[in-house]
């Protein structure tokens, strides 16, 4: 793990890293020393680690929890190469969709291949931070929506670490399977009116999770109208179950 | 409205009351003074005023929030004499339920006939609390399921001062005409499992609502099995509302 950069804005400290191929981002609490709870932030479709809605829940994690939080640019994403063989496949994707083919099931495919990578880039991701001393070895938390859930699911079914998820905007196409080994505490997030993801494979997904505790929230609107308000519900959410 | 006993425990002081035929009881802060926001607190099936539910809210809406609280006893509850013809159409309703008829629609006639009852009740509590010097005229919120969202629906969906409301565990077939009437923010409780309530009929009501902001709460399990956190998320949702 190398760390390229490092700032300070507003109490947070932001720390750039790379951990071989992975460009990563770390944010703790400025000065802070000893083991606390982390959240894994998993970034949307076309977007990557800094993007406005990781950095926003990032930086309220830290302040108003306490928190340490970590993204990392999904392969194809942000600060990484373009893929060749994900690229071959998106255009293929569109291609089908223009000629009348159906959007979620070949999102779901792609999804599903592209965790393949994932899963174990984050689980080096989580070995590698949390051998540092201002994060440590406290419990962890995963967020992710639309592709941080498709890649989130099989994450967190797969990393006996994390202790609460909030997922969403995401169906059981993908995920069904990895969604049945789950069994922390989800809070589970559905846009009503989703044109990426029909509600009721959304619902299928939620259904899908062997979570005892487990919490749907819906709100009307379309897949990238999630209100602001569930970035508090989600906090909280952490804070009950990792503080 | 008239005061008959007055008690105060950690901090909350507690006024019963009676206005006409109608038992109440009122929860404000100790030694509170001026207009604060108001929190209506409608009752489950065969509870009162008082159920621990209720009284856990109230108590959490004062000391957490610094909001006033009040509860009557729905007409037949409580301190209120049995109401024959309440009574006889629950007695005959059973005799249906047990020769086979459906339980859904039999409830949501029975709380509709019993709403056009509770609605001018409530709006005449409102009016009267309203006047006391440690209430005042702040904005007020609706919290009710069950049976207190088959009778808080209409109260909403007739009350301008009613600004945010917590609905849930009811359905649409008594509902969705005063449900459309409803434009404030609600968060709405559906259990997944609900045995009373089938879950088309709970997202029914959720759909029928015309809040442009409304979000769902669906946890697993049965009509009774409503999880302790969203309490919490209730006392949020009021506090972002109406504070």
């Amino acid at each position: 793990m190398r760390f390229t950069s490092e700032t300070s804005t507003d109490g947070v400290r932001e720390q750039l890293f790379t951990l071989g191929e992975i460009p990563g981002v770390l944010w703790t609490p400025e000065g802070a020393t000893g083991a606390r709870p982390l959240i894994v932030l998993g970034h949307g479709g076309g977007q990557h680690k800094k993007a406005p809605d990781i950095l926003a829940r990032a930086h309220r994690s830290v302040t108003e929890c306490g928190f340490a939080a970590v993204a990392v640019d999904v392969p194809g994403h942000g600060d990484r190469p373009p893929h060749e063989e994900y690229n071959r496949i998106a255009t293929e994707n569109q291609a089908r969709v223009a000629a009348g083919a159906e959007l979620a099931p070949l999102i779901a495919g792609f999804q599903a291949l592209v965790a393949r990578q994932t899963v174990p880039e984050w689980r080096a991701v989580l070995d590698a931070v949390r051998q540092l001393a201002h994060v440590g070895a406290g419990p962890v938390g995963y967020w992710g929506i639309s592709l941080g859930c498709g890649l989130g699911v099989p994450f967190v079914a797969a990393e006996p670490r994390v202790r609460a998820a909030v997922l969403g905007l995401g169906g059981a196409l993908a995920a069904a399977e990895a969604a049945a080994r789950i069994t922390v505490p989800v809070e589970f997030l559905v846009q009503w009116d989703d044109e990426r993801v029909p509600r009721e494979q959304g619902l299928a997904l939620f259904d899908a999770l062997a979570s005892a505790e487990k919490t749907l929230h819906a709100n009307p609107g379309a897949h990238g109208e999630l209100p602001a308000f569930e970035l508090e519900g989600a906090l909280r959410f952490f804070a009950r179950h990792l503080a």
